[in-house]
């Protein structure tokens, strides 16, 4: 009865929809019009509807709830920055299951870029280490990661294991450590990242440059990842810093 | 002699040198080739390049400096989140003069997101005002801010004035206050966003969503600013948390 939905009319769906989303117009947790309506308001049938719902299904931002309805997924993933960020907690704080994946890994000179942030001397051994992070399965960053190999030899294969930042640097006898600085920016992303986000070229992604010191401030790696900017939100709380003042402010 | 340039091709020279600069593959003060080698490269006349640079040049991605050639500007606006964030000192720091343009402002009910900033009931009165930040007349920011007018009235004609929040605010005895919380998220810009920034509907926008709170710790304002992808990026520095860990460390 129903003709195969036409390609350009489920993305015309989808982007309009996705749209709504991305602008808040429709704002998370709430419900999207039933495909009766959906149908009748774009003028086309239920297949293209399911299509375009799949799609914006994929792309996290519906959430399809069995006999309840569709619903706008509940925001971004909120991705929080301090000087505490690690990724894995990150994501489970917000009942996201977090998922690292090995890409490669090779032994390179530092770059001028790379050695400025671990401030090595430019051409000295770095790890680099290309990973992608997924949050339920779905690809949330690509990043690669420059570690000074004379710091801590074999790190690469520790890594492919598959064990996290923080537990192998407990082995090198690093126990702790602090995010210095992180620097943000968009632009598009290029092709291998694309690939790797399962992105449109012309989605723009962040990007995030980031330097981790031990706790005597001496840089221990540098990183650049690129999330894919209509899945994710950053977050700056400085509640601590305030606490600080409200705390010096009632001495007086 | 020279034919009048056509659109697709200055636009192709354009977006080309445009994606080698935010790429990086161009870094920033890098001279760019000089027209006679851009020419050859791009197989074009000398006006498709002059019209590509002009236009690089009102990106804010390249500066033309009389008798020694076209460069690599050096880098985007770089703005500094910290708890301590002013627009204007923040620019005056990196040699860029701020300059701020009230677009409209109006008295109504806070909205449920807005009330939630503030902290107040929702459709409680606040001051919207919307306005135009730029860095050396180029468009920076667009930003729409919400205020309570019970804590401060008149405060919209005080703003159109032109003095700066923090004048303003010590006015009604908020002598400082401190940034709580900046989100960061990317979308495309609404046309009268593009419209405001002079960026083209393509482009991707910054959006910060950020809370400020006076010295006990109430918010007293709320904004939502855009900022043109390509104009500009974000730093966080955890430096002076890491100078109390390394204080704290030494004391043992």
């Amino acid at each position: 009865m129903t003709s195969k939905p036409s390609h350009g009319q489920w993305q015309q769906v989808e982007e309009d929809i996705a749209h709504d989303i991305l602008t808040g117009r429709l704002s998370p947790k709430t419900q999207l019009p039933r495909e009766a309506d959906l149908m009748e308001r774009f003028g086309v049938g239920r297949h293209t509807i399911r299509r375009a719902i799949s799609r914006l299904q994929s792309r996290g931002l519906v959430q399809v709830e069995q006999g309840r309805g569709t619903f706008v997924r509940d925001g971004r993933l909120e991705y929080r920055l301090s000087e505490r960020t690690r990724f894995s907690q990150n994501l489970l704080d917000q009942g996201r299951e977090p998922f690292g994946q090995a890409i490669r890994e090779e032994e390179i000179p530092a770059s001028a870029s790379v050695a400025e942030a671990l401030r090595l001397p430019r051409g000295e051994p770095v790890y680099h280490i290309v990973r992608r992070g997924l949050a339920d399965e779905e690809p949330i960053n690509f990043s690669n990661a420059y570690y000074p190999v004379r710091r801590f030899p074999g790190f690469d294969k520790a890594r492919r294991d598959g064990r996290s930042v923080s537990l192998i640097l407990a082995e090198y006898g690093i126990p702790d450590y602090i995010r210095l600085r992180t620097d943000i920016l968009v632009r598009m992303p290029t092709p291998e990242e694309a690939r790797h986000l399962d992105l449109s070229l012309d989605k723009p992604v962040i990007v995030s440059k980031k330097v981790d010191v031990d706790m005597k401030g001496t840089p221990i790696a540098y990183s650049e990842s690129v999330w894919p900017g209509e899945r994710v939100q950053f977050s700056v709380d400085n509640t601590s810093q305030l606490l600080d003042v409200l705390a010096r402010n009632s001495d007086f």
